[in-house]
């Protein structure tokens, strides 16, 4: 039984030692050059402090100089590194690959392809960094599903799915990772779960936004029905464009479409991002006051990328981009000047 | 153009006569002998005390006992009471009924029949409380979908949907009651909108239980992991109950099903009694706590009803209720004094 390496020692990668430590797996836990005071204070005092807990006992932690000794031994590699770091984890990865190693891949969002211009999945970056004398020889997991870092690491029951072509090295790490309160479904659809961690994003800053408007409106007023609608337009509209990418409708209807958005719906990031623009924020306002916060958003380029592929598509006949009015009025809010109010109401006007 | 009379002045009744006001409608407002106090707060300063807002001019107040006259030149009677008064409305209505009105119905919930013991539907409630000279002459219209009455009468989007045997009914009433924040889909599937209208609160419960369980915890510890697939569960398994009895999964996948069983778990006394029961109340303490704060709970009889209906379902080899592992857990918390936090877990683990 071989170690397990997580690469990246951020909410999500120290998270997921709590399952595989559960199971009485080795894990060696390596920081990149962004984890450099995560794993400072790790080692000394074995808290991590983005998540406020202890991680298990037993966790090796490796800097960032010592990849190749993290890589000793190691069955499965998890790439627990923002999508904008993929490529480069993978480059320094590759010497210390080696056949019938698995990657699993936590990371999310498209990324556009250098050559074509055209979005590449996660997946898809994560392939073209392998070595290509182990093309086809390494097989790559995607996780989606509703798995908040913290709650992980507090065991709290969660459900996820892991998506591969090899289905077997999808169903090895279910056995590898599945505990009690960390379930794992598997599916080869890989293509839908990584649009549906891709997307979710674009869609659910729509329920910020509500959050946002409320915040003007009548003290006491929430905006329940009008979420509850939205949510659901959410689901549909990812459906069409995962079907019309040849992904399946059952996986958006499971943990990788319904489950996540809920969950990147109801906190975080995303939805801070959305209640800016719906109290009246302009994009570029609302992104400065993230930045000034120090949070990434994701929502803003993943509804670019959504909206762009949604247009290709529509030019090649897959969809009709008139059946996404939920995705155009959040890219006429995002990038077109419309205020968020206006595209919410609009959207029900037009129902 | 007749008038639309509301009968039951509560949130939900008080609430519909915004948008009917908004389409330029005359509107009798009908307390029961429950409204008394609502009605008179009303009659002199024009609030309605639970719902917060002055209701629109020109809505015309009747006390209980001039039904009759509230009745005159109405052609939409829309009954707005709790479920249990029904029965006893439609017993003083029917006298006033005439061929051609139309029966609006936005009580909720399943009810005995007193001769079978089989769950009867509102529909089939009010439809058999109709004089005998005028059955199959006064088209019923039951409607679901998420509808928070004070977000309605704020005038917050709200999406729902209008279920009838009649078509031509339905459609008649969506273009009287359809604003452009009020939106109004129909549909011919009324056992399914009922089904999930009677049967949300059985399941959103579990969402409550969540924050319940929560609150036990270390501090700052969500449940949004568990609650995203707690709630699609809940969705899957209503849709399996609704198809059981000829109803449609579409009918589920809509405002009726997901949509009210979002704002369902988002707020509220279902939410609220689940969060007693997630605390380590038992039922019977629960439904003590809820009935001193003049709450009713309609998760409790929901789920009985429920857990019934699914077991007659299995007997006549119309469903397996094993294949509704959460309305078992629910069940179980209930009804045979299994700790909802175990429920949680046992749930999980079983996937």
């Amino acid at each position: 039984m071989g170690k397990v390496l997580i690469l990246g020692a951020g909410a999500m990668g120290a998270a997921l030692t709590v399952p595989l430590c559960q199971n009485g797996r080795e894990v060696n836990l390596w920081g990149t050059e962004f984890d450099v005071e995560v794993l400072e204070a790790m080692a000394k005092t074995g808290q991590h402090i983005r998540l406020g807990i202890a991680l298990p006992r037993g966790v090796m932690l490796f800097p960032f100089a010592e990849l190749e000794r993290a890589c000793q031994d190691v069955e499965i590699a998890v790439l627990a590194v923002a999508s904008a770091g993929v490529r480069s984890v993978m480059q320094r990865l590759a010497a210390f690959l080696r056949e019938r190693m698995i990657i699993v891949s936590v990371a999310k969002g498209l990324e556009e392809d250098p050559k074509t211009g055209k979005p590449l999945t996660m997946l898809e970056v994560i392939e073209s960094g392998l070595p290509p004398a182990l093309r086809n020889k390494i097989p790559v997991v995607a996780v989606g599903g509703p798995s908040i870092a913290k709650e992980v690491a507090e065991r709290i029951p969660t459900e996820v799915i892991f998506a591969s072509k090899d289905l077997a090295a999808a169903e090895y790490c279910r056995r590898v990772f599945t505990t009690p309160v960390y379930r794992v479904r598997v599916t080869t659809d890989v293509i839908g779960v990584e649009l549906c961690a891709a997307l979710k994003n674009a869609f659910a800053v729509v329920v910020g936004m509500c959050d946002g408007v409320k915040g003007k409106m009548n003290a006491g007023v929430e905006m329940h029905n009008s979420k509850a609608t939205l949510l659901w337009e959410a689901v549909v509209e990812l459906a069409k464009i995962v079907q019309a990418m040849g992904g399946r409708e059952e996986t958006v209807l499971g943990p990788a479409g319904v489950g996540d958005l809920y969950v990147t719906a109801a906190g975080g990031r995303t939805r801070l991002f959305g209640e800016m623009l719906g109290s009246g924020m302009s994009p570029g306002e609302a992104l400065e006051e993230m930045k000034k916060r120090h949070l990434t958003v994701e929502a803003y380029p993943a509804a670019k990328k959504g909206y762009e592929l949604a247009q290709a598509l529509d030019k090649d006949g897959r969809l009709n981009i008139n059946d996404l009015p939920l995705l155009k009025q959040i890219h006429a809010v995002l990038f077109e000047g419309k205020v968020a109010e206006a595209a919410i109401w609009d959207y029900f006007a037009a129902l």
